[in-house]
């Protein structure tokens, strides 16, 4: 992926070149830094939905314990998933997964870090969806109606453009 | 994926055994039938980030046209990112992407279809997602804002539970 | 991959055409029929790194859990991995774990089903083998000398060949 | 993967939390230094079949060459495999086959070399199992009842743990 | 893979809908029938190369069986390599490698055959340019300068539009 | 891959050990320097055939977008797909593709850049091939007898064997 900052291309977009062509964008002149970002998802599902999810365990049907590892390994997919992110060796990616009952459903959180010479904006929001996916698939069974929302990048830290926070992390109107 | 008739499993989970261990379900003795599955999802932005994409083409930057391939593409990865879905012979993938003044931003409607065992859900909310992750990519040099919402099942058609429609159409809250 | 009475190919090989080169063997002409194959592994480890893989569940390091679940990923990577297997439909993985005190160990049992033209032994086995990995993996930060022993096929059904069963499910010398 | 130096998580297991969520370990302060690893695997199977391979060579059906290749690849896609698995830069990847008439079979050692920040073993352990499975593969229309055996790490060398060697290399029990 | 009788889309394209969008066209009212492929490329090189491929074999680097392989492999890989192809469960793949004086190089044909709703002609093609590919990778030491010539479809049968052969057959000029 | 420069292994080919078994040759002794490698293919079309090319855009079927996209990606997937080549993280790739009338077809041109300890040649190559196959694909439905030709290096640069052009640029004869 690439820093908001290497604003070339069309338009501001540095996914094009002047032309409008689409490139994996040269990050060649970067430098290697570390770089973390912090994506976040959350599923919505019935309140007797969440529940099942509640009891469930190693013994039970632990539907978190699973979306968490398809969302790490989701991370990992990254490039091969979206058509211009560079490829990228991942040093961290965690995925942690909470009950809301206020929402209800799961708030999904994913973490990715690399030293590299671009962020990592595109595996952490890779993991949430992936995990949040899974999610879906694993209690489709018994709520089909479930909607995966407000998955987008709550922080990111290092590159050029340094540390960037969501604006406003009030939950969606 | 599974049908959600199945309702073998740990508290109706079809993705879980009796001792609550995840399994690849078992779709032996199910149909082979025709099945369809559309999904939905909204790519929220500022007005002026979906300005540009309205600007863009293939001579320009085709945001749109990226995001679609790239979810047709995804649709054909489900299987290797979710742990438990089956592998399925996909007969036709579609990906719609519309821009959305009111949103502002755009709409993503995946449709798959297969002649299988099992149903196509996970594919097309798949596609949609991974087409919402490609839009994100292209567009966060200029606004690393955006947010993915309402990724959900929008109907399904085929298989032993047969037409389902999403209860609500209505946007979200 | 390929039943084994194709015996075409060089030497009762099927994956040889008469010539010596390699071939993904001709399958057009054989039924499509419901076949299954069961395949076992064990990881041998020390008893106190046994005792840490009970310990785990969904809350405490649910090793088990992980390693089932990439077992059944495993599995529907079989064709990408052994270089003349047919890609195949699969219908059913299961991936069962037991702790196992006098190996001491974990033994690893992958069932692998489908309606397909060529059986699935490959795939059964390749499901208990990065269950295995994954297990070693997983536990190699406090065991490193584990050893993966016995990784077999058990029974397989279905196919021209017919029913088999391994003809010695005695111990391992 | 991680080194076994990392003892943080639940009882010295370095892929999971405090919580025993599972995680891809964190490893940016680790140097980046040379890493190799060794591993091996045998597969047991019937004398005669052993004397097929032997026979075979370029011209006749050459399943040590096949099984070599397999098992390099296999090393390319450790990390799509194995869940907690850091993707790695892998620097040289060897596989070497050699009958054994005292086993009967063959045995299969694996070496793998990156530098990087974390370690090689589960890339050498990886490809001597999918180049044991691909043995298995080759010759199973032959003999079913091979046995894959001994998956195991003969030697690692770099990291914070520094040279370590398999402490028995005398054979099975 | 889409028959050339599909004549909807843009032009007589059949990857386009009406407005120019690209889809992975619907193949659900085509009948499975039996469908072969034959495609062909050549791996122009320098007399001196060619001889070296000559002498190798198992015994001393075998540069044809690794590239067969890798051809066999890449079959298999056509769906995720192109974008808007069918997965299609191949049931053979040959891939034979001959050497040519007169070109002088290598000549690669592959031929691939499925029971499906649509054709194999990419996965025929996939097949040669892999191989090719990998015939450049294997040789590039030597000969920087070889050239992949004629990669193209020489035969294909079945589905509604019948048995093509290419129509000239004559050497390139 | 590998320099052209390693020249030890049989006959001077990198890929193969002094017995002649295929290796991913041990490139940890070789600098880390930049990597630029450019590749061409071209895609004889009929002139009809090159008109419907020349019409598309992204609202009326944009074959050169999505084939230039079908590259990019596909040369992130190069050391999936030859068996010898090293993973390497890419730091761009272009794919530039134009319209001939004296072809008739379409020259495609790839680039591919790296900081690395080998060099780029086989991800240009793949990503200029992959494209082709695209190309082929979008429009084999109004022409299946389209030829790739002239795959070949164009340029490399970095590495020990340093700056490289073909040595002739004449157009094939």
């Amino acid at each position: 992926m690439t820093d908001s900052t290497d604003n070339g291309g069309s338009g501001g977009l540095t996914h094009f070149d002047a032309t409008g062509a689409a490139v994996m964008v040269d990050v060649s002149a970067k430098d290697v830094t570390e770089r973390v970002a912090i994506a976040e998802a959350r599923v919505r599902m019935a309140p007797e939905t969440l529940a099942v999810v509640r009891r469930g365990d190693a013994r039970k049907g632990d539907v978190i314990g699973i979306a968490r590892l398809a969302g790490i390994m989701g991370a990992k997919r990254t490039a091969d998933l979206i058509p211009l992110c560079h490829p990228l060796p991942l040093q961290s990616v965690t995925v942690d997964i909470e009950p809301d009952d206020a929402l209800p459903g799961l708030t999904i959180r994913a973490t990715a870090r690399v030293t590299a010479r671009t962020g990592v904006e595109m595996e952490a929001l890779t993991a949430a969806s992936v995990a949040s996916l899974t999610v879906y698939d694993m209690l489709k069974a018994i709520d089909r109606g479930m909607t995966i929302e407000a998955v987008r990048l709550i922080e990111k830290r290092g590159g050029r453009s340094g540390h960037w926070t969501a604006p406003s992390l009030i939950p969606e109107p």
